[in-house]
């Protein structure tokens, strides 16, 4: 009997996964009324036009809410500024923050209070590094983001420093930061708040595909993170591939296969991975 | 008129610059009676023999001093309960520890009374570090000495971790296991205790060797930052060398000279570097 085995951590992370099972709870009791998410839950065109099929609408300016109307705050977070101006506007607020994300708040005020000058590790308009900014101001606190190592000569004449990261960041990055900074400053305090979601997807690789004889990898090609779990699964595994959905399969990929493993990329929905599933499952039998 | 610079922070550093200061000035008290330093005050044997000269003799074992006699607690500095034990024996103690080692013993008191876990980065059996661990002992808290990569495996599970760093370690090393802390811990407190004795000296080179037509070195051929500077300067300059007294001085190095550069390890007294000033002198002349 051939194998399958779904790799644990495939697919849409924590974070995700419950901005939309909350999504899906508010459509269930507003009944089909119409509601709003600011931004996409997703970047995935299937799955942003699923819940489009719940009543849920992807905001495209903040004129498209009317008093009254429920607006979804998606994983990233957005400021606290934010979050009052759109509550005056008499619009209903539900927030499905990424708790992950709320800790980078938490971690940013607990800094500005020590009194450290903060420096958030990340993408200067990433919508999380927006909100997170929000919360610093709101803390009363300085601070600034360092995306790339150019930005930290600006910093060598300070003292004390607090370090946090966008939870995407990549782990290589915030290390070299912050032995830099380590060097530079009298005393630095680190929180580190990078999310393990993409780290425990690559691991999983790792962990599958050198033990299966062919290695499924589903998920958008221009998803930079999928391709990364392709790139390590290639290394593994010559018998890797990469397809976005289950008609790419090809069926002289699984001839005399007994294994198979299948992993996908942080923005791909789960029905999207069953169907690859049961797709291999067919032309395994 | 040809010309001889001697680097700013040639030779000594400001810690034993001022432990020996003290010796002199004990031994000018206490009018030849003998004065012991727990241990050399300096890794030079003509500077030894000189201070021997002012009646400060080098204690062989702790058995040596008798009460009432005069003790020099070295740069380097010593555990608290060493101190305690040879008060209590009726010695006089003279505290010639560096301020920036007992900005190391502070450091570390103030991370073990904020709860953190102490990684102290350095040489597990370099005085200075068994004195720190003292410090750490008597404030009550636990940390490790962190000597290379393969001692970080064992903090994995940590979460809250304070670091400091023996005054002399390297900054490329520090950093390496700052960065890496980070990425393992909670949250990571880094206070920066590296002194820049070492720095300077090498910072001098840089900015010396260059402009100069050749460039003296003067410090022990088995001394590892006297090599380290004519490594540095040699990259800079192939008329580079490397001397420990005056006597290994080449006329042939200095014909047709205009410019010589010197500077000196941080174990070579200043009347060594003088007397190879000197001689360079009538070299040229
Ligand atoms: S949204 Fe996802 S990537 Fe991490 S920070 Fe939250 S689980
Ligand atoms: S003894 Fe010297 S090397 Fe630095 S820590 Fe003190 S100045």
């Amino acid at each position: 009997m051939a194998e399958i085995i779904v790799a644990p951590h495939a697919g849409f992370c924590f974070g995700v996964r419950r901005a939309i099972a909350l999504a899906e709870k508010v459509s269930a009791e507003k009944g089909g009324k119409r509601i709003w998410s600011m931004g996409p839950l997703i970047h995935n065109p299937q799955e942003v036009q699923r819940l489009r099929g719940l009543g849920i609408e992807v905001m495209a300016s903040e004129e498209d809410a009317k008093e009254g109307d429920t607006v979804i705050i998606r994983s990233h977070g957005i400021p606290p500024q934010k979050e009052r101006e759109l509550l005056q506007k008499g619009l209903r607020l539900v927030d499905a923050t990424c708790p992950y994300v709320k800790a980078v708040h938490q971690a940013v005020e607990k800094l500005v209070q020590e009194g450290y000058f903060v420096v958030l590790v990340g993408e200067r308009d990433h919508p999380e590094v927006i909100g997170t900014l929000g919360y610093l101001q709101e803390a009363g606190g300085t601070g600034v983001v360092v995306e790339k190592k150019e930005d930290l000569e600006k910093l060598k004449n300070l003292e004390r420093v607090g370090v946090v990261a966008q939870t995407t960041q990549s782990e290589q990055f915030f290390k070299e930061v912050v032995g830099e900074l380590a060097l530079w400053v009298k005393e630095l305090k680190v929180i580190n708040t990078i999310c393990n979601a993409t780290s425990e997807r690559q691991e999983d690789v790792y962990e599958l595909a050198g033990k299966v004889d062919v290695m499924i990898i589903v998920g958008g090609k221009n998803s930079g993170n999928t391709r990364r779990l392709y790139q390590i699964s290639s290394s593994l595994n010559p018998r890797s591939y990469h397809v976005e959905t289950a008609e790419e399969l090809k069926p002289e990929w699984f001839v005399g296969v007994q294994r198979v493993g299948i992993t996908a990329g942080a923005s791909t929905p789960d029905w999207i991975i069953e169907q690859v599933k049961s797709k291999i499952q067919e032309l395994l039998s």
